[in-house]
C-alpha cells in the first residue's frame, strides 16, 4: 500500500471515529500536512481518491466535506459485497462452495477471459447465504493458464488473497455487467421463490493490471436481496 | 473544461479514429507532451482521468493501454444511459413529458433532497421510448428553493444544461440506487409486459458542487432493456 493509500485510510477512520455526517468538514489541507507529517501532494493524492471512492466531496476555495449516508439495505455494486470472497467471517453472510472442477470454456466464458473456444479452466460454484436465505447463486471461471493450481481448501477461502500472496500476482479492475431476468424452476426452487420471479444476474470480468482478463463470475441473485449504491463522481453525471 | 480534460478527450478521439483495440498501447508520455504542447503534469492528470473512466489501463514502467470495448446492448450505468436528458437528437430513443407540476414533497422525497416533509417541488414525469417500445418510466423531483422557476419547454429540453448555462449552478455528483421489483397491472399496461415481470427501479440523487442535493430522479425500467456496465477501476475490486 503506498503511503497516500494509507493517508486515505486515516482520513476514512477519522471520519468514523468522529461520527461526520453529510456536509461535515474535514481538517484543512496544512493540518492534515502537519498531523500525517506528510508533503502536501501527498495529501492532495489522499483527498483524490477519497473523493474518487465517495467517501468525501472538495469545494474549491473552501474544504473537503464529508458524502452522506447511504440508505440502509443497500451494498456497494462495486465493491460486489453480494457476493463476498469469505463471508464465514462475517456473520450474518456465509458462502459454501458447492462444487469445483476443471471444465472446457464454453464460448461465453472464452469470450470472457480471452481464450480459445473449449481451453481448460477452473469453474467453482458457490451458494451466498443470509441467515439461511440463499442470497445468490455464483459460478466462477478461472483461467488455468494463469492459476495453474486451486483446491477446494483455497476456493474457499479468499481465492484473490491466494493470487496476490501466492502466486504473486497483481490484480486489476473488473468490468461489471447487470441485467435482469425470471427465475427458472430450478433456480425458483434453490432460492424459494416462485417461477417467473426476478432476478438479477451480474457478471464480473476480473482482469490482472496487465489487463488480461483472469476470473469470470456469474451471479444470480434472489431480487428481494438485490439493492445496491454508487456513489458517483463528477465524471459519472451528465457533465 | 480544464486543460487536462480538453486533452483526455483528445486522446479519447484519437483511440477511436485510430480504431485501437483491448491492450493496444497509446503513445508514451514523451509523444503526448510534445503532441500536445503541455507539461508532463498534464498529460499525467488526463491519463489518470482516462483511467478512472474506464478507457485505458496503465501499468508501471510498459505504458498507458486501451481498455476493451463493452457488450453490445449494454449501457454505462453511470452514465445514466438508459435515462437520457434530451433523445430528440438520438433515434431511435425519443424522451416525452407527460406531466409537471408543483407538489409538496412526501418524505421519501424530502429525505432525499434535505428538505421538510411538504416543502414544495417541481415534479416532471417522462416516458423514454425505443422505437416505439416503453423503454423507461421517470419522475423527477426538483427542489424549488434551487431551481425557483421550470416550464415545460424548458423540462423538455435538456434541464441540466438551464440549471448550468442559465441559472449558473455548478452540478456535482450523483448518488444512485438500483433495486428490482414486479410490475404492478399500471407499469405493466405500460410496458406492454405482464403484471409480475421484473422490473428494475433506478433512483438517482443529484447534489450541487456544493454537495446540496437538486434533483431527484426515480426510473422503472423494461427489464428487457436493462442492461448495464461498469468500468470498475482498482479502487473497486477486492484490494
Amino acid at each position: 500500500m503506498l503511503k497516500y493509500q494509507k493517508i486515505a485510510l486515516e482520513i476514512e477512520k477519522y471520519i468514523t471515529v468522529h461520527s461526520l455526517k453529510q456536509g461535515d468538514k474535514i481538517p484543512v489541507i496544512e493540518t492534515l500536512i502537519s498531523q500525517y507529517k506528510v508533503s502536501k501532494s501527498t495529501i492532495i493524492k489522499a483527498l483524490n481518491l477519497l473523493e474518487d471512492k465517495g467517501i468525501v466531496f472538495m469545494v474549491r476555495g473552501s474544504g473537503t466535506f464529508v458524502r452522506g449516508q447511504i440508505r440502509k439495505g443497500y451494498n456497494n455494486l462495486l465493491l460486489t459485497q453480494d457476493c463476498r470472497e469469505d463471508d464465514s467471517k462475517n456473520p450474518p453472510f456465509l458462502r459454501k462452495i458447492i462444487g469445483m472442477e476443471i471444465v472446457r470454456a464454453i464460448p461465453d466464458v472464452a469470450t470472457a477471459l480471452g481464450l480459445e473456444e473449449d481451453s481448460k479452466v477452473y469453474s467453482v460454484r458457490y451458494v451466498h447465504y443470509i441467515e439461511k436465505q440463499v442470497l445468490c447463486m455464483e459460478q466462477v471461471f478461472y483461467n488455468k493458464n494463469i492459476i495453474s493450481y486451486l483446491d477446494k481448501e483455497i476456493a474457499s477461502e479468499s481465492i484473490f488473497n491466494y493470487l496476490k500472496n501466492i502466486l504473486g500476482l497483481k490484480i486489476g479492475f473488473p468490468d461489471i455487467y447487470i441485467n435482469l431476468d425470471k427465475l427458472n424452476s430450478e433456480e425458483a426452487s434453490i432460492f424459494g421463490l416462485n417461477i417467473g420471479d426476478p432476478m438479477l444476474c451480474k457478471e464480473i470480468i476480473y482482469h490482472l493490471a496487465s489487463g488480461q482478463p483472469f476470473c469470470y463470475s456469474r451471479a444470480v441473485l434472489n431480487y428481494k436481496q438485490a439493492k445496491f449504491f454508487i456513489k458517483g463522481n463528477r465524471l459519472n453525471s451528465y457533465i
